[in-house]
């Protein structure tokens, strides 16, 4: 079979460039957004619907959805659920529909939407994630949620992870690809103390998250994978 | 003395995210338009024009200019001058004025031209770039004028190069001072060979011109910094 194409959209700001609805893309927000979404999944929750504003998520969270927002790292006031991954295995949680906002990787998503398909990764579910890419005969964009629009270093390093599982099925499109599995490979022995440098994290460590932290860069932990359908992410 | 800011700027479509006219604003589009521009100045050219439009380079040329158009790493036809620095050193061009609009460089500096200063960075003049800047009391942003909006591999280097050099005087604002560091750190020992694998680099082989890639990828040949000086670079 001959390869098919991977290429990696480095922040939201880019898409437009990449944009083609023939690709399944992989949209990733490591700290925190996707990270959550896999954990969720994998716990059992229904589904998460992601949204763009606040506004929208406190309108689901009235018609009954569990309503999660964050702006900033931090809990939006009036919210259930916060943007720790640890929320997001209460048992309490199985079975019920859950509206999401955050600052970077629901935006990825909604911009992504009309793609062949949307999967959510995360280091988390990252083998899981190659296999089932590697078992469809598709181009893939993976989709950096960024920080605010700029490029960051987390969502990239797992760009590169994934691209390094993709390398005999999928062949590269531009530097991007090469880029961050450069910065991977620098960094897989010790994906938290590489991080401890990244602005975003440096952001985060004010809110005291270490804990959150560390399990966002646990590789393989889980199996889900979330998929995009009709508007909400549900087990594939 | 304090620290002051430096950060990357991946590509023109990320720019308004930097946009702020106090900082120090360096250029770079290392194949080959800074490279040329670098040698331009280098060799006695007075001035160059840089110019968003074919048709504007092309009044330009009509009003007495010498004329340099680029679209997509080919010379435009019906101007004078192509995209080699080679071309750059005939004696013939010494304090002649010239108009250039290339694909990517002359986006980015007509984007950024409001700025305390421009200046154009290159392999080529890096360690004067980088003595010049350390002599300023000032913020810098390096422009990194990418792939038609895309991120490219041979400019992040040289981003990365800058910013070793800045580190006692200058710290990262963003993740993609880390990023372009380390991926020069990887390539610094063998520029040309790392570059094998860009995309941009797998265009201009199709155009035969090796000789220019390895030319502009000589660091430090030259000390000339070309600034904006109402709309045309100079000689600082």
């Amino acid at each position: 079979m001959a390869k098919r194409k991977v290429d990696v959209c480095l922040t939201p700001e880019l898409y437009h460039l990449y944009e083609d609805n023939d690709r399944v893309v992989v949209v990733t927000d490591i700290l925190r957004a996707t990270s959550c979404m896999t954990t969720a999944i994998e716990h059992g929750i229904k589904s998460i619907t992601p949204v763009a504003t606040v506004d929208e998520c406190r309108a689901l969270q009235e018609r009954g959805m569990i309503g999660a927002a964050e702006r900033g790292g931090e809990k939006v006031e009036g919210f259930t659920l916060d943007n720790s991954p640890y929320s997001y295995m209460d048992p309490a949680l199985r079975g019920q529909e859950i509206a999401v906002t955050t600052t970077n990787g629901t935006l990825a998503i909604t911009k992504s939407a009309s793609a062949r398909e949307v999967i959510i990764g995360s280091f988390l579910n990252l083998s899981t994630i190659a296999k089932y890419i590697t078992s469809l005969d598709a181009d893939i964009l993976i989709f950096c949620a960024g920080w605010k629009g700029k490029f960051n270093l987390e969502d990239t390093l797992f760009a590169g992870a994934l691209c390094e599982k993709l390398e005999d099925t999928h062949e590269a499109e531009c530097d991007a690809v090469l880029a961050s599995q450069v910065l991977y490979s620098q960094a897989k022995d010790n994906l938290e103390e590489t991080l401890k440098q990244s602005s975003h994290v440096q952001r985060l460590k004010r809110l005291n998250i270490e804990k959150d932290i560390a399990f966002c860069l646990t590789l393989d932990l889980y199996t889900a994978i979330p998929v995009l359908r009709e508007g909400k992410l549900v087990a594939l």
